[in-house]
């Protein structure tokens, strides 16, 4: 199965092509907010350099929140523009448990944080067990004090092990996560701790085998937070679109 | 501290920025061995696209064998010829290192494999003790069975897990591996199971902060075992260049 992935989730821009087992490439970008520029170019030049008929792939797998609202908008916009193209489903793979899967077979709790402004995080807490990705706490937005009094507590009811944080926040948040869990906390190297479309198109291998697919017209992002625009009008005493699952996903993108 | 890495030892073209604990980029193709043609233009375009002056960086960082013949030779000449014209040290790092930093932090015995021919491979064991990485047995040539049985051992007279494989020779000895090992065996999953110059560089990074590094002009690729071109001038009773470390490097490259 050949699945192409695509993350611009956050501050990354990132797309990746996996073959069952095999990375077949995988280019990303971590360098200014430039999605809507550089996302296709980057596609086309992968495809090229491994001379990829995109009639071949399987499916479309895309890092679908939560990020930011524009990140988002251009992520999935691509997959259900090349979804609908190329007449192939999309997999929407949670932007967290990507970033999460990056540090695959991890001997610790693994914690990955995004910035998402005013001292919130988009975050949950994984840890794997015999090469699996168990969720201990699925993703969500949660403010960075909170997050991590939750980790001191379960860290100390259990002896797992630490926790390992990755994702763009962790600089803006290092010297507050280090004085407040100490020696409990690790932080992922360089090479593993950014978002990775690879990690996104691997994920989305495992998801397409359970049949979690969805048609290209069907995909919207979720986005775990009211926009500006969509808190205002709350505050307003307006209706916004809210699902009954309780995650806000956008009623177009 | 911002360092460039190249990886082409094996099937994969990689390069990538690292700076400090931030991965800056990354590109990364497995798709023939045409590292020839593709490496400098990879880098053209990630430079590009970081909007990189290559003068700001402060070291290349090579995966230096072993490997292929022509990858490293494509890679070291690569690094040579950057570092010479920009005037920056090159850090040599160890490939199977590398490979095996993809999985930092992994709860298992780390051990990579890439294809050397004749039932052999490049490998080496490794384990990741509080976020640093330990080198159990360093990189070396072997045949898969002797690899596999001393594995076997390992695994037998301690409880520290099972083993997970990772790289080119994977899918190659996939089979045979797991009728050795049966459930002691594990596989890395897409994301991770090929060579990544960001591996690379975050293992650079580290290197040079403990002064590992060496002038552009010194710098030789190491290959751990002999070309066909030596074996046939050592059968002939001619001499090679065998430097006294034990390990083969180019006399010139």
């Amino acid at each position: 199965m050949k699945v192409l992935g695509i993350e611009s989730s956050g501050i990354v821009a990132s797309v990746a092509i996996v073959e069952d087992s095999v990375l077949l490439g995988e280019y990303t970008i971590n360098h200014k907010r430039t999605h809507s520029r550089t996302l296709m170019p980057m596609l086309d030049e992968l495809k090229k350099n491994i001379e990829l008929d995109l009639e071949t792939i399987d499916a479309i797998a895309v890092a679908a929140g939560p990020g930011s609202y524009t990140g988002l908008r251009i992520s999935s916009s691509t997959a259900k523009g090349l979804g609908m193209a190329l007449d192939k489903p999309v997999i929407s793979v949670p932007t967290i448990d990507a970033l999460a899967y990056n540090l695959w077979g991890s001997s610790n709790y693994v914690c990955p944080i995004m910035d998402a402004r005013r001292s919130q995080v988009y975050t949950g807490i994984y840890r794997f067990d015999q090469g699996s990705m168990e969720i201990v706490e699925p993703q969500k937005v949660e403010d960075i004090n909170r997050l991590l009094s939750d980790l001191w507590d379960l860290l100390d009811d259990n002896d797992y092990g630490d926790v390992v944080f990755i994702g763009d926040a962790v600089n803006l948040h290092r010297e507050l996560i280090v004085d407040r869990l100490e020696e409990l906390a690790r932080f992922a190297p360089a090479s593993l701790n950014m978002n990775r479309a690879a990690s996104v198109a691997a994920l989305g291998v495992e998801y397409a085998r359970e049949g979690k697919v969805e048609s290209a017209s069907a995909h919207r992002p979720y986005y775990l937070k009211l926009s500006q625009a969509e808190r205002e009008r709350l505050e307003e005493g307006k209706d916004i679109l809210e699902p009954s699952d309780g995650t806000y996903r956008a009623d177009k993108i």
